[in-house]
């Protein structure tokens, strides 16, 4: 989109908050490392039921860390002093299913009838897995995870349905087996895999082809692994066409004052 | 080996080890649905400590649940009044590594120095993936589960070394995933898979001519999962070729008073 991209650096969530509330608009990458990172969703009251009832219906793509009081920009259970209309490095307004401005404030779109949604994200259990010597493509390759449309569908909800989309890790059997146990201990931040191996069973003509991000590699001896992904909520809230909507934009997070170790079941 | 076998039924591990011990000769397959049941390894005391390193080294194929006091029959943790010597329905007697003998009883050849180590089995876990509605082929089947020579080697201790020996179950991807979540949860009972997918990267050469038990198909799509597996400390014993070991004979295993679900992890 053309915007400033900044080198940052941060040692908690809130001092990844601090740098977003004074304005810096990078990525949070890597920022805060230890800290839940989460997707933000901003509806009407009138829409946020619905919205609600889809994630409690799909929890491994929409898996919910905190809603908000209706008008209260705070979410205290994320962080103390947390403001989500300033917190964000980058948002997008949606009107109409249209993307409409991509501010790095929302404090003049705000109103009182505005429900806040966070969602998981894979970042936390990408964490759990390195630290476990599972290795990670896309990130040894310095490109974004490859994410695929795929012919499961999500339970509906009100004006919300369709596709789950999944994002693919590639690894080895042993990788495989390891990476589902740990992260079936982080249904927070969408758990345990949906499917690994063929991909056509799940609707994917072409790995070299994701959707969204960027292709890796599966090499001969490795299993594609993949897992329902955090853009499901987002392609859903798109085609559902509503009035007015905000999200956080690619990659600019809501850092949080959780753990990801907080996460895991024990 | 053309013994007779006789349908048998018990509710609970004792009533299976006193049918036993009155000399009936059935599998245990079945019997005392809940309680877990263990391969037995009867060694004398001079090979027994190698033998435990052995089991330690390779937790998975060789999951031990107790081991006895030398000479003594007893195993108090697995069962009040179990007897070593007559609570299985048959045993095998081998003496430099060669099959001599398979008895009902074992009495006869007890010897104040040998120890007696019980290790875990899957028919545990099976059922824990039966109550998921997670289906078994081999048992849809009614015949053995195949099982095969792979080149993982383990890892080695004294006279006992070979390859692991795995038994594999063909499931569906979302299948694999949750059998992957159970069997995870049942490290007493060889644990998580260790390969899933193409079996020539653990070489094997062929599913359809499994090493031991009974090929059974795997559909388009489903995956090929493997297991380590309880053949595997058998047959490393037969290779190690000692004076004298007693094992107990293919199904007929020791029937404990121990719940399959207090082997799982919370």
């Amino acid at each position: 989109m053309g915007t400033t991209t900044e080198k940052l650096s941060a040692a908690t969530g809130r001092d990844a908050r601090l740098l977003a509330r004074r304005g810096h608009a990078g990525h949070t990458a890597g920022l805060a490392p230890g800290f839940v990172q989460g997707n933000l969703v901003v509806l009407p009251e009138r829409e946020a039921s619905a919205f609600l009832r889809f994630c409690q219906r799909n929890p491994k793509p929409c898996p919910l860390l905190a809603v908000s009081e209706p008008g209260d920009p705070r979410l205290p259970a994320l962080g103390e002093d947390l403001d989500l209309r300033t917190d964000l490095p980058r948002y997008r307004v949606w009107r109409e299913g249209v993307l409409v401005e991509e501010p790095t404030d929302i404090r003049a779109h705000w109103r009182p009838d505005l429900v806040a949604f966070v969602l998981g994200c894979s970042f936390s259990f990408e964490e759990a897995l390195l630290e476990a010597g599972v290795p990670l493509r896309h990130l040894e390759l310095g490109c974004n995870v490859p994410m695929y449309r795929t012919t499961i569908a999500c339970a509906p909800a009100g004006p919300f349905r369709g596709p789950m989309v999944v994002s693919m890790r590639p690894l080895r059997a042993a990788d495989a087996i390891r990476a589902i146990q740990i992260t079936a201990r982080f249904p927070a931040v969408h758990g345990a895999p949906v499917h690994l191996g063929d991909p056509r069973l799940v609707g994917i003509a072409d790995l070299a082809r994701p959707d969204y991000g960027d292709p890796v590699p599966v090499h001969e001896d490795e299993l594609p692994v993949f897992w329902a992904c955090g853009v499901t909520p987002q392609a859903v809230l798109v085609e559902a066409r509503l009035p007015f909507a905000i999200t956080h934009a690619p990659g600019s997070m809501l850092v949080t004052d959780l753990r990801n170790a907080r996460l895991a079941l024990s």
